[in-house]
């Protein structure tokens, strides 16, 4: 940890709250939208991706999902309750076993991470679909840590609507979940995509969240060098690691590319935001 | 049809023809992948995807699924097998059957819409498994009417890494088919998604491909306004109405909306192409 960079994380946690269920709130009413469905893992992201839900729409219209697998740790299912019971929202639990297995046993050979990706794409599915019941918009919960190192899976849990928390660093996402009162038990657990027993995302990562953010904040936020990065007391080999992780997972972050042969192609000269023009 | 409006929809096939294989193949390569994975749904639009990936990087390297569900078309495979057999490309059948089935029978009040999306999205997942597997790129096959109709589900159909279709207008596309030798019984039988029994493109979206492409390309395209486009001679009602489905669709060809608080925000300033600089 270096204490001058850990400073430039610090976040104004009352601010970027207001920030962010308002951002929610605008963003849903605009489209005549009144309710959220937010996909609870039981981890410190989508607790307080409900938490500013809750805020910002009312707690009577967020339905948080809880989608357990087989192997899934309990403790996950009773640290999303715990988050239920805390905010009052609705809530409903769709196992993912009956849904994946069947092509788990169609590929036998299949790796943990062939399953996990399969796993997360099976709760978009569910999310999407009780959106739909519900006519409400899927709220997304990767934060900006885990959407510049690729540690999401495109068109998994990096798929939604509208996301809250995907501009905050973890370590920031940290600072205002314990500020909104997101229980202490899940804010202090080891993070993990629970995608297969004993996985925790710093292990797989192979660093810490304090040391990735602060290098990505250098480099991204503050457009640093790799020279400049290395100078405040980083490994050179780790910082260029990092720029080699964020560069070859940057499609995860873009929608397809096509082959462009008009003079107006989709996402790339015809991109209006969401407001185009009426 | 307006046979003015018709002319400026006609593309030189032979040009498009190269332009789009050398996308396939620069695209493909600079990444260090040489294969591709299509979903063959027994259409026009993948049937062309697989013309144009077999060209672009040998047949050897492509890699066809299709992947039926119970009440699939039987004609819609035999259509894929034609396509498998003409270019002499690799193919499998993974059923979506036994994945669906169990959330339908979860939540048994689904309708028509609901389902057809939960089997598109697993089709996306089978597809995204099979390109891991084979360490390949899943091969976009929607084109520039339905995008811009927003006739596609969301994370599902218009999933893709790259697309060598999405610029093409089903007209046009229909035009570099036919040049390219797709089946004739594929190019002239009605378009439909296949997601049950009887459903049509144009009898669920109610008009036809031609009127809509003469009319998406005067007001993407050309930018008209929609006085312009009612003095061809199209019904103002119609032009406003199909104004409003691109405006209210523009979410589907979005990635998704996230809060800003930083001064470099994913997808919003910080969105470099995929040959971020190295």
């Amino acid at each position: 940890m270096n204490e001058a960079v850990q400073k430039k994380l610090c976040i104004d946690p009352a601010l970027i709250r207001r920030v962010l269920t308002g951002f929610l709130a605008s963003e849903t009413h605009r489209i005549g939208i009144s309710k959220a469905v937010i996909g609870l893992s039981g981890g410190i992201d989508s607790a307080l991706s409900a938490f500013l839900a809750a805020e910002a729409l009312g707690k009577e219209n967020v339905y948080c999902v809880m989608m357990p697998y087989r192997t899934s740790s309990p403790d996950s299912l009773s640290d999303a309750e715990d988050v239920v019971k805390k905010l009052g929202v609705h809530s409903e639990v769709v196992e993912i076993t009956p849904m994946v297995e069947p092509l788990f046993e169609k590929f036998p050979d299949m790796n943990n991470v062939r399953r996990g990706n399969i796993m997360a794409r099976e709760r978009m599915i569910i999310l999407y679909d009780i959106s739909a019941r519900e006519h409400a918009l899927v709220i997304g919960t990767g934060n900006k840590t885990e959407s510049l190192l690729g540690y999401t899976t495109i068109f998994g849990d990096n798929a939604s609507a509208i996301n809250p928390v995907g501009d905050l660093y973890k370590t920031q996402l940290r600072q205002l979940a314990a500020f909104m009162g997101v229980p202490e038990k899940i804010i202090k657990k080891a993070p993990s995509a629970d995608l297969w027993v004993g996985q925790t995302d710093e292990g797989e990562m192979g660093i810490t969240y304090e040391q990735a953010d602060e290098i990505l904040y250098l480099m991204i936020d503050e457009r640093r060098t790799q020279e400049e990065i290395a100078a405040y007391g980083y490994d050179m080999e780790l910082v260029k690691k990092i720029r080699r992780i964020v560069r070859s997972n940057q499609f995860k972050r873009r929608p397809p590319v096509i082959g462009k042969i008009s003079s107006r192609t989709v996402n790339i000269d015809f991109r209006y935001a969401r407001d185009w023009g009426s």
